[in-house]
């Protein structure tokens, strides 16, 4: 049965994709008929608008009758700025929904058993890692209340972040750089400590893609900042937090609407936050020199650290390894 | 007319590696009839023994008479512990010699040259690179005059090799264990400073997979080494290096017919030889750890180093990096 299914979840997920990047999570549903056309298809476009599933039986009309409803996350069941989802599906008359991501906040889950109450079928969990994936970032503050962290690290191969003179220096090459300002563009929020923010002094925008809205820039912690720095440009909106506790500066960001955020500070600051096991994700930039000497990467920490390696690639001449920060170890902290 | 010749060409070099490691290269040679049809085989089985081509001309007799000759290396016009192949093959009616690495020493190259005044019909560099790639140490001896070597390096991700006590600590998992014992297998010595061998007290023998023989392992420096050591063990032979210096201790491992050398050392052996220029490979291990403190795996350098890598790979839940020092830097030295 899953296998049936998988291919309009695949059309779903890329709709789904279609909507912005915004609080809400990104979700895309299509109408399959019983001869297995699609009859109607829909994308959530953002806070405010209709839910995927609405969007998509406004486009079937009449042929929802008796249809399938194939969508990316469970159909909520509560009223919000819309109303709820399950709703719309039974008066349209939709006979099945085959949804993804199971719905992890607590408002709006539980729709699959309304559906189930009224007489509609439901399949669950097809693709459901390819819809957690979408919306990884917004899954996770559901579950835990606050924003997700992706840490970057850019060092040689023996750990080193700038060469003996410790100044700012360019360590990987362009292709790292590209995908380190995806990775900006991706995020809400691009995080450094005021150390970072004075030393090297970063602009810390996307420059190298194009993009509609630029992250909102973070500085945390409390050395004075000199009004000249790179940061204060008016290339993108900066704030600053007067606040060097990691998970202090996370609730202030949770509360400003923040989903996602991308850790670019130095080795005080990624030691800080990982020991509050606060890193969700890391990427690791390792560039294929030596330089014998130099600051390291990471502060002191109070226990190792481990992490489970999801990825690892050749970005130009630098290898990055993506993964993220292992369970067993933070259990351990 | 390559592509014709290297399916014949990739059973030579199957053949070659059949052959023993050894101070000699590992050859092998394929005789081909007008027909196509493979007359003779042989490969070179060690100093002192007949070399491919010789041993596969035994193999086809009479059918050699017209025949070609397919060989991974560049028939040797010299006499030395055996007669110079060039001769065989003139003599045994070879009409075609095809062969994919040139000859990299003095005495033995020109083959080709001496077969062509013959009337031979040569063509070179059939699969050169992969036939190099099988001699790589031996070749690399030929044209440098020193020993091949393989820095081993295993470290954190930020780069520490051991944690803050900076006592022996297992940094990567079983498969980079087994990968190490690989290459100590595959080389003709282990390398450690006198510090290691004291303050690690590592065995340095194959263990993990079965071999015939056990490198050699070599502890260099000046510092007193208890005897209780393990290296000391009846398990391998063991040479002692009165000498700090990487240059004259590869010199002494050259003489005494060392033509590969895994250096396993510490940070400070490790930086000595980078320094001198002495490293022709790293296998670089990153396990998925962070410790924060401790010590870095790479000494001071008087100036940085650049790599050209050549395979990132996963090797268990470790990343294992593999790469040659880049020509560019060490000109720069």
């Amino acid at each position: 049965m899953v296998d049936t299914w998988s291919s309009y979840m695949q059309q779903a997920l890329s709709l789904a994709l279609q909507g912005p990047r915004s609080l809400n999570p990104q979700v895309g549903c299509v109408i399959v008929d019983t001869q297995g056309i699609v009859v109607g298809t829909g994308f959530h476009q953002g806070a405010g608008t209709a839910h995927a599933e609405v969007d998509a039986l406004a486009s079937a009309g009449d042929l929802a009758r008796g249809a399938t409803a194939v969508v990316t996350l469970e159909p909520c069941r509560h009223t919000g700025r819309t109303g709820p989802c399950t709703e719309s599906l039974i008066q349209a008359g939709i006979v099945r929904v085959v949804y993804a991501q199971s719905d992890p906040t607590k408002d709006a889950s539980g729709g699959a058993g309304v559906l189930r109450e009224a007489g509609v079928e439901v399949i669950s969990s097809v693709c459901a890692k390819e819809a957690q994936e979408i919306n990884k970032a917004w899954t996770h503050v559901q579950r835990t209340g606050r924003p997700y962290v992706i840490l970057k690290i850019a060092q040689t191969l023996d750990g080193r972040v700038a060469d003996e003179s410790g100044g700012p220096t360019s360590i990987t090459g362009p292709a790292a750089q590209l995908l380190t300002h995806q990775l900006r563009a991706q995020s809400d929020a691009v995080l450094v400590g005021t150390a970072t923010a004075v030393i090297d002094n970063p602009a810390l925008t996307v420059r190298l893609i194009d993009v509609t809205q630029q992250p909102i820039r973070v500085v945390m912690g409390e050395r004075e900042l000199p009004p000249e720095l790179k940061v204060f440009d008016d290339q993108a909106p900066t704030m600053l937090l007067r606040e060097r506790r990691p998970r202090a500066a996370l609730a202030l960001l949770g509360e400003a609407g923040i989903t996602q955020v991308f850790l670019e500070g130095g080795p005080t600051l990624a030691s800080a936050f990982l020991e509050a096991g606060l890193v969700d994700e890391v990427v690791w930039f390792l560039a294929p020199r030596l330089f014998g000497a130099g600051p390291i990467s990471l502060g002191p920490l109070a226990a190792p650290v481990r992490l489970d390696v999801e990825q690892i690639q050749l970005i130009g001449n630098d290898v990055m390894v993506r993964g993220r920060i292992a369970r067993t170890d933070e259990k351990q902290r």
